[in-house]
């Protein structure tokens, strides 16, 4: 998905954003001014400002207000993926080096919680209390999450509910608020706001899963890094799960999982990544993916006619556009 | 400083906040839950919540009230602890062994990120949004001062200014802002509140010049490791940084600071010690802190003639009685 393929009419408020964002981290302290913008520089979908701004659609929509809202979110959306590359060793994102493999560790560790800190003293300018306390209530359930992560590694015996609990807290719910808190501060009514969280909340989870699924049939090219990637990691996704329920798969695939371990997935995983992509994991993970996208189209009913709902919609269907 | 030495007073009120401060942690994650409270349980002196409750002693004393910030600032030091343990590849703290020893670095980063969270989360409750914004710039200040701390590491050629305003940032901000928002929360007049914070910013500045002589002046039995820790690890503390300046010891120290750099710390540091335990050094950072102490209680000759007063004088007095 290209940053601004849908959102065209939004570009000017996002260029808005994107300053805002270079803006929030520079300081005082000329390295972490560096570090953070060498990480925010590097792009990324800004998902989260661009949920928030067609949320405020649906109120009194301020971009002055709204920036606010969109900045801390995409902040703390940033500082979870530096933390997150000290935890998978990651050298490249987004094409480019990582905070921990250009400096190190260390350095990207307190990147992590600078940026959060900024997150939060600029979410203090906004006087809604209601709008702190969801944004704290987030990052709590977000490490929570990377902690269940953790956990999971290489748990070969995990369900999927266990595994949907994870990316709820993981990934969607801070798509979710992204789409609840443009409408909040927006003053629109709390119904729609509620609406837009469901929705945000539905297509979030559908959205990890998709990303689940491209990690294992999407090509090289496409992923920027070698399929199967999750796996060498030990990070059991739904398509992997689904595929060990699979009895012609789950003892070879059992097998591989263990020589993955045991090789601290420094190996070859394409016998692993081939034996899930062959099984009826993908088309389960698919159909649960499409349930979500249904879910959060229904919660999109409840919302006001206006251009962003139309909007919204492309994008659900957009995310379930495969391209493996 | 046991903890309670000097706060008799206070005791029933820090029986309240070390419950509340257990009790913040608990939620619906077990594992996240155990670290936190093996942090939280490996003691320490709790000086950040007893200056809260000083502070709230200016103004309206409620415990309910205070402990919402109380509990606030004693999280975020326990998270950047944690994550300090990480940095500083510490085995114990506190005489126990550190949550990155005894689970790993990954975990010790996510219990980190989870305490921050549930800090601001916390502090949520309270419906003074200066306050938000006094915390919020804190951690963004805090972690500037950890990232100054690396820069600095083996930098022999850091003056005094540098270490001040390092240390500023790294320890003496929490405690003025420890003092400042117990008024605030108490709502003390803002002139109490501001003098209670300077004399919160010296005794915190005296504390840690104190704390970087222990390291170098104290007994094993006393710091609970070897003395010159610090140099160990890279360190350059006040006393050093005087030593340097002192001719007859510069060149010899500067070939130790030398070894052990590039023996990564994995070495006898003990003739670095004596090098400046020997110096001027040592009488040069007593003497500042005792600057900082005459600072400390200056701050105290502006706020109303209270019982607390009193004790506050006495724990500026304490922090310079020196037991090496």
């Amino acid at each position: 998905m290209k940053r601004f393929d849908i959102f065209g009419t939004l570009k000017k408020d996002m260029d808005v954003i994107e300053k805002e964002l270079y803006r929030s981290v520079e300081g005082d302290s000329p390295e972490l001014t560096e570090t953070s913008l060498h990480l925010l520089r590097a792009g990324g979908k800004r998902l989260r400002p661009v949920f928030v701004l067609m949320g405020g659609k649906f109120g009194s929509y301020d971009i002055e207000k709204l920036k606010h809202v969109a900045v801390p979110l995409e902040l703390i959306h940033s500082a979870s993926l530096v933390h997150d590359d000290v935890i998978d060793d990651a050298s490249t994102r987004r094409g480019k080096p990582t905070v921990k493999a250009k400096w190190d560790n260390r350095i990207a560790m307190y990147t992590g919680d600078y940026i959060y800190g900024k997150a939060l003293d600029l979410t203090t300018r906004l006087k809604q209390p209601e709008i702190h306390q969801i944004l704290a209530k987030a990052m709590v359930e977000m490490s929570i999450g990377e902690m269940e992560q953790i956990r999971d590694f290489f748990n070969v015996s995990q369900d999927v509910r266990r595994y949907l609990l994870r990316i709820r807290r993981k990934t969607s719910l801070l798509i979710a608020i992204s789409c609840q808190l443009g409408a909040l501060a927006a003053d629109a009514d709390r119904r729609i706001a509620a609406s837009l969280y469901r929705f945000g909340y539905n297509v979030g989870m559908a959205f990890q899963i998709q990303d689940d699924l491209l990690d294992l049939c999407g090509s090289e090219k496409q992923i920027g890094k070698p399929p199967g990637s999750d796996m060498r990691q030990g990070n059991i996704t739904l398509p992997v799960i689904y595929a060990l329920e699979d009895p012609e798969r789950r003892e070879p695939l059992l097998k591989e999982l263990d020589r993955i371990h045991a090789m601290n997935g420094q190996c070859d995983v394409s016998e692993a990544v081939k034996l899930v992509t062959s099984s009826s994991g993908i088309a389960r993970s698919e159909a649960l993916a499409d349930r979500y996208i249904t879910k959060a189209l229904d919660a999109l009913s409840d919302l006001p006619d206006i251009k962003t709902r139309k909007q919204l919609k492309d994008i659900a269907h957009f995310i379930t556009k495969r391209s493996y």
